[in-house]
């Protein structure tokens, strides 16, 4: 008998699917946590009506972009705005919407796929399959429902279950929309997440206008290593103080070091005065690191690094549609001699915690479980971007598992702007886990208490307990 | 109740197994597409009966013959020919078919072994398993059966319902065979492909020869690098005119720059002038893989990029028996960096197609995957070399559907010199193929609609599509 | 029906599980042979009663210390020596063994926790699950246990149907040991294997002092290259006297060169001179792979290659606790160009033999098996450290049996130095191995015949051959 659409993600064999089906009810009555994504505040804080079914669901979701790209469609066709935030056509958005539905057969077996579905069946009880013929009658049952007042953002939020959602905010971000939030009723808390990359990479156009920005935010001057020190120090404050629990470090490599103070000041000065060179931007990210690890193991935010990804990678797209545009491309990358001089320093610091995640799924087995599986401070964030996936995450578990068992890891992180995703999202990770344990359970490899207790772990106290929410 | 040999290959759990079966019958019904192999034109174009079982399945075939030597059997007394083509011994034949047989054992598990023992059962419809007891019955059998009329190249090849076969033609080749083969009323077509690395790489000991003959081939005198340009759109265009629909680069690594036009000049006066150094000759390669791509984009042949081969690895063999022996070894291949500037110009060109492969596993979804998801000239070729094979082949798509999809992908590639291996390869590909998309249809990841609808792509319009055949 | 205990870590479909059973049964009733691991000699030289479990199963074995580190428990708190054998606190071992407990769901899914568990079930026949609840009364039965005369180390490890265990021991070691062993009627043979790490790194704070150990051992000076040279195989003489078969480099990369007589002696007279630069440290440890291939090919001894690990990367533990205590990282490791010179001089030299091993699992695939697949000196070690495990076993024998097969790899090696994990670590691969080669039969990818020859050849003649044994 095949498997019902009820059972689907659990893969396993059949003999593990009654306990699979046990394990996804119990992590699917838990609440969300979603301590790392990219939801705009705004969004929520104003609480407008969502526009149409493009802008909610194709537009802002550069994995569809990009893949309609792949197939030969312009950004230009996709309506995406430039830079300046103009249109450069004006394409009716039935028109981009029926684009996406002849192009369906190109996101067959990816996550955007699975995700764009199973919104359509889950959120907006849509029953007809999405392809070209049903796309226009889709297109007005989603356009309809968004009129509905309990599809207003705040509402929608309340119903997804998500006890706390962290966006992520740039150094000098006035927290406006924090602050809007703190106020208004809601059930759910929103958070901000201190991602200071414009201020940490001087190969960035706009690294000294980040430093000005923070100067402005903090009322400080930024004349020395020391006093840029003093203002991170301060806007860190200010995140914490607005809820903030974690720090998000988005950089080319893991690279670290120790330079003496002289050095540092040495060094800033260098890049003050002239253009950065790749060596000394390099140097002063690694620096970087090292004092946010520093400030973190006092402060208690923890710490997470993105690294790896070559952003903006087509200048083309990059001048005309700005950044995070499907555009950004994995490289190699290497974490134990980059980040040793972090972990000989906050490799056992009492109350310094470090998540790490990666693109290069080789430094899985090799890198990473080992270093999970030996360090305190460290655990590992989930599979992330293209590899939030089935597959994906089926490479994940087995790579670091044996290594670095499921009590080093972190609960499921979205990541995501898409904001009518998050549940789906979560879902679908909490049916490829549920599924996962069964199948370990039905191998021996584990035991059924312990399936039960690491369901629970996975869905929500892992994080919970990780990024003290 | 076990699966029966007809489901072999079919790695999908027995709820997809009907399906499977469904496609399976739909791909097998489509004519062969084989736009990038080795076969040897003038077996063709000759169409002479084969020597013996020796010189058909074992001395081309450098799977076969490293995989013995690994055994401890030397070249020498597999009786293979050395660089001037003389056989050092001389081994009976029947012996050496023995010397196999009683190395089988160290093929288990190979696609070696599993194509070699389809050609005896589906294309001599042998039935005694190959083994040391049989190997002299089925050594006799097929000597048989080499001398019946209906096992002629042609009358073979046309057996095999292959609509297009590419060769791999050096930048200098007559083509006279493929000129004879378009006067022999055949239905399967015969083109050459366009591959120019002895005239791309100055480390090579043959380079200044390689430029030598394609002056002499083109009329032209080579004195510049505009002049070499020259000669080589001259070249191409005598390829398009005998067919050809694409090119293909051997490289070491995947190094693309932009120089400029003086630059060009410079290098190459530079390399006429002294032996090459490892960097200036990367440069030119580099160099002469964005001058291809700028033709592809004027002419239109589909550019194929195989990077990543040490070749001539071992000196011994090299010196004793020539290239392509089996001792070429994969290094790591890094395409992210490399292949920007060549993205940066042609990344998004109208006429412009390239086609990646690599030997690399781990750039499949760190770097290959996110590359042809985004760029819409980019598409990735399935596993390649040492790859080709079941696991190769899970492995491929399980690390780039997610990210690439199924359309981003061109069809299967034989890349093969042994002919008869030609639609065994291609079967076992599609065997592999309907039981992993039927696999993806049972767990709800993707409908039996698309299922269908891939394989038909997978088996025949992907290929056909992109190399305009 | 779900699977039952006695048909664990059998990982195949239950098509395939008749034949796994089967399989199982003829490889389990082989004797164990052990060619590479870390027990001490001295434990079954000497013959003492094991302390109590918290020393037999917890303190000596680093995967299980650093799982409890990851954990936040710090080496003092479970009682681990110092460098000078001091222990820092004095925590009754009761109160660790509970300790582990309440920290077993960090094991969960790892081979530490498997093996453990089977210790306690096939060695010590307790019949409780390993918890918090149960760890008292477990460590009072494991407590009475150990001191029934039945488990003596030499009444074990004859009761474990070990046919030869080697040791591995330094440069310099005395073997008294092993002498002393050679006079104990046991029917398991006791050997050694060469290590000569300490002289072979000049970058070892301890290099100078173990060239002077050498000396020592061999009454020889060492005053040239040439003169460490010949005690170098005064020294491999000496083990060749008391039973070894292979020597063993733990080396940081995998890096050859082929130096001249000169050249050779001109750095060691540099690094003798004057502290070792990474660069030239690094080219010695090239010369004397180098070096112990050419003695390999004329003495006989096997060659074992364990490359790619960053060894005592946490400085705190290594100057407090010392070497091997879970704090050595892997890191990238390149094969195809380190081992070329080296294979360029023996990769067909005729009593040469080398067993590649690696942390890298990217290059299982991408080097190892297509040189292993080529080369008749070369076979690849089984999964190591890390690896050891079931899934790691899947992805060696994925990545490596189509492009080497089997009959390139050598046997199972537990690479232990906890002596109990012997026999459940053979029984786990054994396992292991019977899943995985009934699945290839029952996916038509070999004979049955296949798979019984070749579960014979993977429990034992693989080694036995390759080892000389």
């Amino acid at each position: 008998m095949p498997r019902g659409y009820a059972d689907r993600y659990f893969e396993c064999s059949n003999d593990a699917l009654p306990l699979a089906r046990a394990l996804y009810q119990e992590m699917s009555a838990l609440p969300i946590l979603s301590p790392h994504g990219h939801v705009n505040p705004k969004l929520l804080a104003e609480n407008c009506a969502f526009a149409d079914p493009v802008a909610l669901l194709i537009s802002p979701d550069h994995y569809i972009t990009r893949m309609l790209a792949s197939q030969g469609i312009t950004y230009e066709e996709l309506n995406l705005p430039d830079r300046s935030g103009e249109r450069t056509k004006k394409i009716p958005a039935e028109q981009i919407w029926q684009l996406l539905a002849e192009n369906w057969q190109a996101f067959t077996g990816t996550p955007s796929r699975i995700w764009f579905e199973e919104i359509l069946t889950q959120i907006f009880h849509i029953e007809l399959p999405f392809d070209q013929d049903n796309a226009a009658e889709i297109y007005r049952q989603i356009s309809r429902r968004l009129e509905d007042s309990d599809f207003l953002p705040q509402t929608l939020f309340e119903s997804f279950n998500i006890e706390v959602l962290a966006t992520t905010d740039g150094t000098s971000d006035s927290l406006e929309f924090h602050k809007a939030l703190e106020e208004t009723p809601l059930q759910s808390k929103v958070i901000p997440t201190f991602r200071p990359d414009d201020v940490s990479d001087p190969e960035r156009a706009d690294w000294k206008q980040a430093l000005a920005k923070l100067e402005q935010s903090t009322n400080l001057t930024i004349t020395s290593f020391a006093s840029l020190r003093f203002a991170l120090r301060t806007a860190r404050d200010r995140f914490i103080r607005n809820g903030a629990k974690a720090t998000d470090h988005g950089v080319p490599t893991p690279f670290t070091i120790d330079l003496s103070e002289q050095a540092k000041e040495e060094l800033f000065s260098e890049l003050q005065a002239r253009p950065a060179t790749p060596e000394n931007a390099e140097l002063f990210r690694g620096v970087m690191l090292m004092e946010h690890a520093q400030m973190s193991a006092d402060d208690g935010l923890v710490m997470q690094i993105h690294p790896g990804s070559v952003r903006n990678y087509s200048t083309s797209i990059f001048e005309k549609f700005g950044p995070d545009r499907g555009y950004d491309i994995p490289a190699r990358t290497e974490f134990t001699k980059n980040l040793r001089p972090l972990l000989e320093r906050f490799g056992f610091a009492q109350n310094f915690r470090l998540a790490l995640f990666t693109l290069d799924e080789s430094t899985y087995s090799r890198e990473l479980a080992p270093i999970a599986g030996a360090f305190p401070t460290v655990k590992l964030g989930p599979p992330w971007w293209f590899h939030d996936s089935l597959n994906g995450m089926r490479r994940w578990r087995d790579a670091t598992i044996e290594t670095a068992g499921i009590m080093n890891t972190i609960g499921f992180i979205d990541d995501t702007r898409a904001f009518l995703s998050i549940p789906v999202r979560h879902d679908v990770a909490r049916r490829f886990d549920a599924g996962y344990l069964a199948e370990l359970v039905s191998s021996h490899r584990i035991r059924e208490a312990d399936a039960h207790f690491l369901a629970m772990q996975i869905a929500y106290h892992l994080s919970k307990d990780f990024f003290r929410l």
